[in-house]
């Protein structure tokens, strides 16, 4: 028997739905309401034009960051990235004015994942005046791309992306036994390694051991700690062959449940008796009842 | 029809429930037994705070072990360190003592997994008075993690864990085959290896060989080997793709084995109207006829 | 019920047609319609023979550009390399002449994806004899090399390769989601391993972090770049678990498609005696009462 | 309508069963026929324990190669290594003779894949009593483990590794394509970071860099060559994802035919009228002609 819907993944759900919130707008004409649309509607040409032009935006101030970190574009264009800087501060400034202007409770939505975004985009740059050297606000500053974000949820997008998330919801108490079976081996051969290779080949602790063990049982392997004795490598040689099989799993719990949600064979119409709506798709009878279904789905 | 039950796989299936063996209480009431379904069961909810307490302390104890390996933070806290080592090595001591008493068979429950790793998990620290340069015994000590899976156990999560490994279990033969036919690509081209590059390219042995093979094969890829002649490189391209091609295979494996899993099981009873054999698991009428279904399968 | 047929897929199914054009022949008999046969069809025994003819020559010429490339063979053998260089050139030469002679509108095949790569292969060679030292049209040249996917159209393999393209054009809303959020992990993790590591662990700049994000992401790992701060370790563990898990996303993807691509199809027509409404596709008469179907679906 | 049997599927399976020929005995009864039983034969305990004392020969003759290979075990063991590989190979040498012996046509065996193997096994040895300095047909003695297959087709494991191998074979076509894009895209990417980065980082000729974009594109990373321009990084972020997007391509291959041998439900009965072979699991007429199937599978 198919589990009935779980209350925690409609939960789980109703998280994930904090990304797409419905807000309601401050008045329901004048100039407010139009800003309001343009802001947080996707549907009509003239939205539909707004997104794209914040999303250029977007994407620009975040190209302005990457170029300013380079020692030697910054020595030649500073003034010019230091300008744009500025510029994209105050456009998003004055955008994060409007939302809170439209939207009927601006509060909440300054409380919300997007209102944080949204402050974090501007805060650096002010503060960079007060405090000069603000260089670890460089990714407070990254994340203005998690905006990008927003634009997913274009109706093009959106069913895709729906789909995706429900299979990667679902899987969620699956993956997370994963990941703990992962962190455990991890833990395991970590200590292993620090016992059997020691600090003379770079396995100065245990913690740098699970740090050399993530990276080889993620099949990364950097190679800046690598195993010198031959009883380290045949321990190495397990680790290899144990993620090699596990790396299946993810891979294999995601494959079965996108599946399932890309099966499409039901039919979905209400018994007229007893009311179930979920019937395979060459039902005639109910199949708890026996009544006969309607015929149009 | 689906293959009947494989008195094999069940075998397999009775080896993997050593670790959920079902205990006897000494005695049905009073403190022995309030304590025996502390410790055994996870429902009430003075069960499942016992059970947070528990994996709580367990991983706060291997922090312990984690942080007394590094040297910096050794040098400074090891007083402190040392003290909560001995403080942990006690409650899991009492814990061990507790088990040994509310089970009807203790000598049954210090022979099992769980029993084992108990006996593990407090062993070397009593052993570091003995021999003080025991830094071998870390090891063991991580042991102590095993006792995260008993949590596994916990309701919420059982039936998923169930699902992942009995479509493991399903695939062993399979995987098995398929780890053969790895160890023999590994020796083949770890002897290749060591014969083509030889001991200037730090191919010194076939075992290396082989270690580097398995690096390779795995996708690993330290580079503290790595091929330094053309056929080399050449014969390295060979066995890159020849990893990348069989990747898929225990991928393909599981992911088909778990969808299987994951399939709803189904009625394979044979209405008495229309003859139709198969329904869904809880169908009580045929969808064809509407019929009522024979009860008995 | 299966999804109609998207006019997004159909219009992204003719751009992939592109490579697939089907030319009309200047004239309908002759030797030049001989010639459009042998070239543009690929069924008859001697149109077969032109292609293996061909194919041989393609990747004859790119075995030369690649030897050509490599300073101990070059200073050996420079005069038969560059003789066999400019044999291949005349060669390809006289087909790219050929095909603009044997086509109905020679401009739309020059100007098509296979006409320019003609035009490529050939062009290297010319130029060469203008400007002397043209190391970097070595790259133009292999793209001599995109003409082997012509011969991906011979018969045998047309199918095998539709089913896969089909299966990638159906996925690739969903992969381009994907391929958002990666990006979107490489730009994060980047930031915050510059500000992390700086300069000193050789994280120069944002876009360096950036490229060291897409090589562990990836799970390459060069090592050329490795944390090495605990507190970089760390994250590089974090990012490498988020790489583990995301990497079951696309091939879930891929082969939810492809499954669903490979199921037979099926013919949905309803038995006019018994009402069974799903068959096999190459069913005439009704599996559950014997009576023949009928014709149009 | 699904393809019917294909010609070259079987002409395929017939070059699979190269390695299970069915051998005839040269005589029906006495020791010959005893012994012929005995190593063809994995049925009867006898027949069981010989091959188990087979495997273990096998084993143990590789591991003395192996060992044999490593300097400090050859400088202190080599008489007993070398005493080990005589033995070895007399007692190869004695099965290799009691095989032709005791099969009718000697000669077919001799020429098989298995008879290779197995004058393979034993003589490299004698060759070095000629040759000294026979160190490169340690490789052929690691051919040696090729026998190991042959236990594969031991009763338990042969219809797992059939369903296997029946998979592999039905995507041969489909991974053909996959390595002809992938060969492609090696070949294109090599040139260019051989033009982008050129010799100073490593990248001495094209089939440098190829080698290069293998280790790459598989995800190996050695790191021996490592790009260290800023758009060489861009070049190599832009093959790792196009390599993260295609390791997609033969999971789904491998895992979607498996997924199909997996599946069960067919009726294997025979049509009394045309004879039509497979019906659908529900079937109760055929769906070619309509005549009612018998009613026992």
């Amino acid at each position: 028997m198919p589990a009935p819907a779980d209350p925690a993944d409609e939960r789980a759900a109703g998280g994930a739905s904090l990304f797409e919130t419905e807000y309601l707008p401050a008045s329901s004409d004048g100039a407010r309401y139009r800003w309001f649309r343009r802001i947080f509607h996707h549907d009509a040409p003239d939205e539909r034009n707004f997104d794209l032009v914040l999303i250029a935006t977007i994407l620009a101030s975040v190209v302005v960051v990457l170029l300013d970190s380079v020692p030697s574009v910054k020595a030649r264009w500073h003034a010019w990235l230091y300008a744009a800087e500025w510029m994209f501060t105050l456009a998003f400034t004055v955008e994060y004015g409007v939302r809170l202007w439209v939207v009927k409770r601006p509060l909440r939505y300054a409380r919300s994942f997007f209102g944080v975004i949204d402050l974090l985009a501007i805060l650096p740059t002010f503060l960079s005046l007060l405090f000069p050297a603000s260089a670890s606000f460089t990714v407070i500053r990254a994340l203005r791309l998690l905006r990008v974000f927003r634009v997913l949820k274009l109706v093009e997008y959106s069913s895709e992306a729906g789909v995706l998330i429900q299979a990667l919801l679902r899987s969620r108490r699956k993956i997370s036994v994963f990941i703990a079976t992962l962190i455990t081996i991890v833990i395991i051969f970590g200590a292993l390694m620090y016992v059997v290779e020691g600090p003379e080949h770079g396995f100065t602790s245990i913690p740098t051991g699970m740090y050399w063990a993530v990276v080889t049982v993620g099949t990364v392997g950097f190679g800046d700690i690598a195993p010198g004795t031959p009883f380290g490598r045949f321990v190495t040689s397990v680790l290899i062959v144990i993620g090699y099989s596990i790396i299946a799993v993810p891979t294999g719990i995601y494959t079965a449940e996108l599946a399932r949600s890309l099966q499409p064979r039901r039919r979905q119409v209400r018994c007229g008796e007893c009311g179930l709506p979920d019937h395979e798709a060459d039902a005639w009878h109910c199949r708890k009842c026996g009544r006969a279904l309607p015929l149009e789905d």
